[in-house]
């Protein structure tokens, strides 16, 4: 089944600050492995869709201090939550096995890879990947897509950290992206006003038909700290942040007594180096006099506990009764891969964005 | 037992920013309240301990939009948490009761007014006081000391907040305040090692008396970041915040995975008029990396609770047996007590700020 060359995308330089760009990266040939070089309890995978987040910006800086491991020039890019420096590149994907030495995997065997490479063919240690487990209504790309990292994040944001409760009204920044569009419809379902915040007419209009009580495009509103008080006139006691800065500033003027600020990514802030300082935020004398609590929380503690299985549960149901939506962005080819996360981080893309090896 | 005429302190301007100076306030003699002027169910009180606040800044700025209402021009200053706009100006304090109507209190009683006035004698309805109950070692004026509202507000802050694990690192600004002080030495009783930051030498000397493991002055330790790098290498887990800014700032650059800040007060925002712009805190971006948590609270929810039955019993067994300290400036007489809250601002004071009447 294997082809002979192999294609990769790999890391060309760090980017400390500002946008990338095409150059940045290097998409090579190479020659495929083959069964004959695999060691035991190996497989070869055949990546189907992989994932592209926001949060790789991180890792392409070259930071020397950072929550996470930094990409290694020469080497594919990747997004995994598990790699830790100076390990394998790696990547969250899911794959088709095509070769195993594993008596746990079979040629054709649909797994999942938090540890998978950015190449069209490679090999993977078998206690490194899982299989996807067959749900109604759930396809490969669905691995990525409505049951994977960003939609669990949102899970997890409104469930363990957001406190919400019925009438409340919730602001959700980044609310047509990967982690948004789920809380949007999460809240939603708990009977929440929701808010959302986008970047595109087209993203707006994803939003109303999702079920967002009101939006707005935070590029064409003006003083978003108005906006947000025309879309949340009883002022908000939610605010789940993607994105940081002024936005984050403009919704601390918003909040309610009590309210809840859900810190989830800043990718305004991503851009800037390491050493640079980020946007000042001016409202922070809102969280004493509001009483408010802002909490940070990251994905990576949550793989593999029980709320993993209960966000699985609930969200593949939904999704296969049709009571939930997930819009993606599909790029294909993996040779398209670089500018796959150059759009993500020009915002052209609406909902979650997938790269189709 | 009542002299001819009383002191009053009453606002005279309001003071939007900047520092307040003592024109800012009146000190005037007006008729003392006689018994035979009381309707039922009233006392003549005097006032024998009054406590300066901090927060008495928002209330002096005249601000449309607040947490607190403001003082009305003209009328005695206070420091009440329960005081209403339009109503009339209260205070925290310990007072003896002069005369009486009601059934409830006695002449002589030792009474706790949250609701009192910046006068010598005045008229106060029996039903918005409390006796203040006899403990072993527990004087006047430790009503408000130890067991004032500063005090319960580092308790509430601990026990319901800050979360404390013992062998973690706190640290505590104004931590020779009335807020401060209380912290280190709860900090200290449950095994966490405690970094003070205070303005003086002589404020950071009663720091290590009290048990602080390592302290500095913000105002001669050049950067405050490197300055918390150095006093706490292994970075920080607890930040109990009094003053938000630039010192909250450089808390963040050094906090740890999973901290906590704990935000009861931003002396250092309390001098901006209502439409100027805070300082812009640039660390946002470490909650999200450190998964930490900033919460903040007013303390005027927990009054009356359990917690506060638990902080009275708690607080003044341990004064009692010497194993804490809460040391006091006072202010003697209350024809200075316009001075006593510009001292306050200033820093001049080590310790809660009192006025004895």
């Amino acid at each position: 089944m294997s082809a002979s060359t192999i294609t990769r995308v790999l890391l060309n330089n760090y980017v400390p600050s500002g946008s990338a760009k095409i150059s940045d990266f290097q998409i090579v040939q190479a020659p495929a492995p083959t069964k004959e070089q695999l060691k035991e309890n190996e497989v070869i995978l055949r990546p189907l869709y992989l994932s592209v987040d926001p949060y790789q910006r991180n890792r392409l800086s070259g930071a020397k201090e950072s929550y996470i491991p930094m990409y290694q020039k020469g080497q594919p890019i990747s997004n995994s939550l598990v790699a830790t420096k100076g390990q394998p590149i790696s990547n969250s994907l899911v794959a088709t096995v095509i070769a195993s030495t594993s008596g746990e995997f079979q040629e054709g065997d649909l797994v999942i890879d938090g540890g998978g490479k950015w190449e069209t063919e490679y090999v993977a240690r078998a206690g490194a990947i899982k299989k996807a487990p067959v749900y109604p209504g759930i396809n490969p790309r669905d691995y990525v897509g409505v049951l994977g990292m960003p939609s669990f994040t949102a899970y997890v944001g409104m469930t363990v950290v957001a406190e919400p409760k019925a009438g409340e009204t919730i602001l959700v920044s980044s609310a047509s992206g990967a982690v948004g569009q789920m809380v949007v419809q999460l809240a939603k379902a708990r009977g929440l006003r929701v808010v959302g915040v986008a970047g595109s007419d087209d993203k707006i209009e994803y939003l109303k038909s999702i079920g967002a009580d009101a939006a707005f495009n935070y590029k064409t509103c003006g003083s978003l700290e108005d906006a947000i008080k025309r879309a949340a006139p009883e002022g908000i006691d939610i605010y789940f942040d993607c994105v940081g800065g002024e936005l984050l500033d403009a919704a601390l003027a918003n909040i309610n007594e009590f309210a809840r600020i859900v810190v989830c990514g800043a990718i305004t802030q991503y851009n800037l180096s390491s050493g640079e300082e980020g946007y000042g935020v001016k409202n922070t004398l809102n969280i004493l006099i509001k009483s408010a609590k802002m909490q940070g929380f990251t994905i990576g503690g949550y793989f593999g506990t029980k709320i993993q299985g209960e966000f699985i549960e609930h969200v593949s149901k939904l999704y296969d009764e049709g009571k939930i939506k997930y819009r993606m962005s599909e790029t294909v080819g993996l040779e398209n891969g670089a500018q796959a996360i150059l759009d993500l981080f020009e915002g052209k893309n609406v909902g979650k964005s997938v790269i189709k090896a």
